[in-house]
């Protein structure tokens, strides 16, 4: 069941954007993500959080519509977007795209894209996806569609990544190791429509990229 | 000796910046960063790169105050800014900021601050700056300064990271163990004006952040 998590960073509002949250079976809302709902006029499921960044009147309009609320305390281990996550599992959600999970806060941009790692363990695919860029972290493989031409970055992201082999890009790539740090695998670019990587041992991410 | 490398990414052209700038006693410039020194009409002692994204103009307007350039082929397997840093590293450079290291293409955001593993790895301070955010990798004690309520977040960057331990702000930790994917760390806030974080085994992610 395709889901959809709107968080409370940078969104834009295209028709590209509404099509991919009205197309998802589930549509999750963290916190203060109400506004960029509320501005596209498409509902929620659900709207989670602790409530602190929500407006009033956006907690109102929702509200008035009869939409489910899951409020947690202020003071607790997890970003709303986790547990945001954390309810798309439990109602079985299998494919998960974090919208509105970059900003101008890189503190919560990361974390939301470090929320990524368990769900690739759990196998959903997943990405966190904004206007310029998909991101994905990938432990086993993962199939990329795009266009000739167009920006992938493979990145290693545990000290060490080993058997790692990519295909359909401009600069393969064969059971090849890469180390945390390295810019080896910065701005690859697809040769056709559809590429892949895959990796034995660690995790990469994978950033399809676009100026 | 301290370093600022200026890289293609966004930079807010302010006082606070340019002063950063000028008080380092190496300034280099990766590539495309070009645009940004001559914004600020700051010369660097060197401009480093592939030379892809610097404009002619802007390259010319450097070659005639006799900056000297160090050209690399395109098909390289290091970013411009890893060169800058090597280069920084080989000039004795003590500590580094790089500036102009973030922006809409979250791979090269990505990748310039994980070059700063081998930066934490080397004991040479370093950060990626931008308006919102300062951002360090830490692999041993990491002082902050700040004002009371300022966000800092701490995220492990290694499957594990413990031993971890927080003073001086909000939520304070002692010889605590996290895990990549884990939001604990994320929105701490300092309580006075200095913090501190330090962590045994792994490395962790220290963002300074404001809205």
């Amino acid at each position: 069941m395709k889901c959809v998590i709107i968080a409370n960073g940078d969104l834009e509002y295209s028709e590209d954007i509404a099509g991919i949250i009205r197309q998802a079976r589930l549509i999750v809302c963290a916190d203060g993500g109400a506004r960029h709902l509320k501005a596209l006029n498409i509902l929620p499921h659900v709207i989670i959080g602790d409530f602190d960044s929500a407006s009033p009147e956006d907690l109102l309009f929702f509200e008035e519509k009869k939409i489910k609320t899951i409020s947690y305390p202020s003071r607790k281990n997890e970003t709303d977007s986790e547990l945001c996550i954390s309810w798309a599992l439990l109602n079985h959600a299998t494919d998960i795209t974090i919208l509105g999970g970059t900003g101008t806060r890189l503190d919560h941009t990361l974390a939301n894209i470090y929320l990524l790692k368990k769900l690739a363990g759990l196998n959903i695919p997943a990405r966190v996806l904004n206007k310029h860029n998909i991101i994905h972290i990938v432990s086993g493989r993962i199939e990329l569609k795009g266009r000739p031409g167009e920006v992938v970055s493979v990145l290693p992201i545990t000290e060490k990544a080993s058997g790692i082999t990519l295909r359909g890009l401009e600069y393969p790539l064969v059971n090849a190791t890469m180390e945390m740090g390295s810019s080896l695998g910065i701005s690859n670019v697809f040769k056709e429509t559809t590429a892949s990587v895959s990796v034995r041992k660690g995790l990469l991410m994978v950033i399809q990229a676009t100026d």
